[in-house]
């Protein structure tokens, strides 16, 4: 496992190492299918089947071999990201996460006083997307935005991937870009989302790996912005490369709870949902993110 | 015309004031129809009219009794802004604009340094976006954003007004986070994009008032993300609030010489376009931005 904020030389042989790897992988084919995960998440034959897959937020947030969480809704983060979002909706969206006991709110950073006011005192976290959603936006800026949410009160980033670097097989660039977010977070969790709709299979592998090798805590699969959602093949295929030992958030469609169940099964361990209400209610929602 | 970098107190006064227009005008309904410019934008009829509606890119750009532009390509930001553009995609836009002669190339921010260096002793300018393209990240993130793109070269800075603040009648932060930006970019034009299709009129009316206060040099229709793109009511609506002496860009679904003419009839002085090189070849393009 690497340090948080690896030197220059460490990066350079982290970029090699990381490209020979997923080179190899696909070579040999040797990244496992998705895993068949039996029963359901919340009896104890699923529990402990997902545990095994590598469901590190259920094993870290208490006893592996404890009862499993009453429901869903610790497990999500409750967003709402749209450019025209207004205060009220906001307000709104804090009432709901109090209330349901969701993991978080996650908004543009725009907001960030007012959530971390409204959440003050209670166990839902204030979180905040970063480069969002282009992930196109200079280092320097991403690691900006970064200091400028953790100083407003923010307790994770979610940062999107250089994707236009991803794509052009700029590793380096896709490491550092993310180190430095890293670094900027002060030990605060950060999630990579990697927009996998826009990516190949090798492309997937190797921003899970980047991610990884970077300090990142999470890889996360969607903004909800780029014409694709979560699939539970793309987690599971997350979850075989980065190992057991890291978050996955399933984002982008997952609108009940049926879908949230189905992204858990195959590796998730934190949902993206603005659907969160109709999730834990037994509803399905409609429309985007 | 307000300074550069008003004070605290000078912005406090310039909301109030605007606020208190935005409100007089509506209630008056003086804001005029569709300016009707007689003849094409490049015969002389038509040149002059349209200097007259407040054309002053074209008229700073030269004398504005010598000759029309020989054609449009001058007018035209060549735009690649799609998450997942590579490298090969803006070493082409780069090449195309050099070609053509289009006044810029407009792109994310990550990928300045390629474009600066492949601009390099041209006329074409480097442009870059910032808070794009929701506009809901922190003012001082856009203003990090603006300051890293000054330093690595950029000419113009495209910035995404806060739309979520000014749709929940925030003047006072929509004004502050515009004239950070104007700041942060030391001198280099601004132009605000407001994502019309978002706004009420009564929304396109403030953000256009306000973009004048904070010091911007232009205002622009949409981000080309925002589900709509320029229409030639907007940009004499646009024309109409912030008077002759000030740019107005048309971007979003500008994708044939008509639709060109048309936006410049209406008092637009740039055009944001990813089909450029259709544009000016007389060609009719598909697809977004």
């Amino acid at each position: 496992m690497p340090a948080q904020n690896p030197s220059p030389e460490e990066l350079d042989a982290l970029v090699d190492t990381i490209a020979e790897r997923v080179r190899e992988r696909l070579a040999r084919q040797t990244v496992p299918p998705l895993p068949v995960v039996r029963g359901t998440w919340y009896d104890e034959t699923g529990l402990r089947a997902l545990l095994r897959e590598g469901g590190d937020r259920l094993g870290t947030n208490g006893d592996p071999a404890g009862p499993p969480p009453q429901d869903i809704a610790g497990l999500i983060d409750h967003t709402v990201l749209k450019p025209d979002t207004t205060r009220a909706d906001i307000e709104r969206v804090c009432k709901e996460a109090l209330a349901y006991g969701f993991a978080s709110v996650c908004i543009n950073t725009t907001w960030l006083p007012l959530v971390v006011k409204m959440l003050a005192g209670s166990r839902v976290k204030p979180i905040a997307v970063v480069g969002f959603p282009l992930g196109a936006a200079v280092t320097e800026a991403k690691a900006a935005e970064t200091r400028e949410a953790i100083r407003l009160g923010a307790e994770e980033i979610d940062m999107v991937i250089n994707i236009g670097a991803l794509k052009s097989g700029d590793h380096d660039l896709v490491l550092r870009d993310i180190a430095a977010v890293v670094a900027a977070a002060q030990g605060r969790p950060v999630k990579v989302i990697l927009e996998t709709s826009m990516l190949t299979r090798e492309e997937k592998i190797a921003g899970s790996a980047l991610s990884k090798a970077a300090g990142a805590a999470f890889v996360k699969t969607s903004t909800g912005f780029g014409g694709g959602g979560a699939t539970a093949e793309d987690i599971a295929l997350m979850r075989a490369v980065v190992g057991p030992d890291m978050g996955i958030k399933a984002s982008g469609g997952v609108r009940s709870m049926a879908d949230a169940q189905a992204m858990v099964k195959a590796g998730a361990t934190r949902l993206g949902a603005s659907a969160s209400v109709a999730i834990v209610s037994g509803g399905k929602a409609k429309g985007g993110y």
